[in-house]
């Protein structure tokens, strides 16, 4: 029996393998495109830019979700459903957190990338370790005095929290 | 005996709170302010602007490599040294990893980020869950079709590794 809801997930995920090609061939950078879609319809599109705007966070993922919010003028998803033709990587990972859809659908594997030369796989181990033992080492300095940055926000009157 | 690279570094650090105090005040968004320095210089700064720009990727790192690659016009951060008003996120640990710094150091730690309610934490111990079982659920879609893309990406002669 045909399942149309799940036709709608496949024609969006072909969408999203479709943008990775087209950025690719335009020179833009790897070959990862994303969705962001409310059912049938699609509110964000994206493919990676790396390349083209020298900027090291588009991703497919990050193109489409900061796309798809500047349409909605929210940061949040809410509802929404990501498409994306590979598994995210983690700083895309975490940017579908922060913009909360509901879930999401990838293509390609972690695994996948790694066989392309893709770092994924690799941020994936490094994230376990503790900030010194990583490849981009990471210190603790001046706590203290961040601290007072907290402070002030828990008793900011005017805050928005989100 | 003074340290002059440790001042340096304190310094930076400095101006990381200060811009996390400013951007709060402002309204733009959360308590986090980042630097992003070679020596003595400061090449990009940012600082929390999810609320100003409708954007949940528009992090503190995320704006300041933003800043700082567009500066340079580079998608690569060599021999800069990052400052964090916080510890950062997985979104902003994985895109310091794709502008591949030399090093980073951050003021407050996940666990302070917690205690004000920033989700950090949650996020980090999300990511080692299979993509199926996690609160944003994920589930793998038509990775035939997807790996064209990857197979294309291999033979594309005019690809950029990078």
């Amino acid at each position: 029996m045909k399942n149309p809801e799940q036709d709608i997930h496949r024609e969006m995920m072909n969408r999203a393998i479709e943008l990775a090609i087209h950025g690719m061939k335009k020179g833009d950078g790897g070959p990862f495109g994303a969705v962001v879609a409310m059912g049938k319809k699609i509110i964000g599109e994206g493919w990676n830019k790396v390349l083209s705007s020298n900027d090291p966070t588009a991703h497919a993922e990050v193109v489409a979700i900061r796309d798809a919010c500047s349409k909605l003028k929210s940061f949040q998803l809410e509802g929404c459903i990501i498409y994306t033709s590979c598994e995210p990587c983690p700083m895309c990972l975490g940017a579908i957190y922060w913009a909360r859809p509901k879930c999401f659908y990838y293509g390609c594997t972690r695994e996948d990338a790694a066989k392309i030369e893709f770092d994924d796989e690799f941020i994936y181990k490094e994230i376990k370790l503790a900030p010194n033992q990583r490849s981009i080492p990471a210190w603790n300095l001046q706590r203290e005095e961040a601290l007072q940055a907290f402070e002030f926000w828990k008793t900011f009157e005017s805050k928005i929290p989100y």
